[in-house]
């Protein structure tokens, strides 16, 4: 069997990285989303002050998956957080078990950090995903609904202070 | 009138921020799951590495209310975000632009630091907070649920490493 491997992605990785975050949009139904490019992931993921940090999940040599993160913050905790910002697993090596290793070395991380949780959100349409994060001890977070200003609203927005 | 003025929260503040997370608790029924200390937000907030950043609002000398944010990122945008993870106003201030001005000065950062979104979660029964939002210009996330893994739940999947 091939073996699990969880390393921390570098600037190298930069056109791998795009590639998956292109290949999770499509299975989420999202491709006309994604504006992300090789230029923009460099600056903000590997650049001067970096905002997000990535794993890369290896089945033996082949790419099989990533974990993109950064930290929040809870009030109530008085604590960060890691918000798992994308889990993805390619396609052929699903079930191997590379997306709970993904899962494990970010908890891992936390507690190393002093974070209090590791949160994310899912699809709710994604009933594998939701599998696998029931399976690891994760509970919904029910009750609660996101809002976004994005776009021109958020040119807006700002442009009256 | 008493003017209203954002500004960006210093060490001093430390007490005036936990209480004011402690008022946001009670507003939201969570009281129960406040564990916050001065020491802890004094860490996390001013110290080495800060890793959220506070605004507080002022009606004329009075210390109204206060926004806690910090950086997220979006793979689809391939540029970061701000994440409020808090928003709150004392309610003998509501109604008089505080809750909007936060708002606004934080999309104007957003705008500044080259932030593709503002982006925050709000609990589904908080209509007046519902009805400020939708006035500035956000737009619900449907579809997507959170989860998370803390505590005792996060100590074992991280032990599995």
């Amino acid at each position: 069997m091939a073996e699990l491997e969880i390393r921390v992605a570098t600037e190298d990785d930069v056109p791998l990285i795009l590639s998956l975050i292109k290949e999770l949009a499509e299975y989420e139904r999202l491709s006309h989303e994604v504006v992300a490019t090789e230029e923009s992931l460099r600056h903000w993921l590997f650049g001067e002050r970096p905002v997000a940090e990535v794993l890369i999940g290896h089945h033996g040599a082949e790419p099989a998956g990533f974990a993109l993160f950064f930290h929040s913050f809870s009030t109530f905790l008085g604590k960060p957080g890691i918000y798992l910002e994308d889990l993805y697993v390619r396609p052929e090596f699903r079930g191997a078990g590379i997306g709970r290793a993904l899962l494990v070395h970010l908890a891992s991380l936390a507690r190393e950090r002093g974070c209090g949780r590791l949160e994310w959100s899912v699809l709710d349409w994604n009933e594998p995903a939701i599998g696998l994060y029931k399976s690891v001890g994760a509970a919904p977070v029910d009750g609660w609904t996101g809002y976004r200003v994005a776009g021109k609203a958020l040119e807006e927005l700002g442009g009256e202070a």
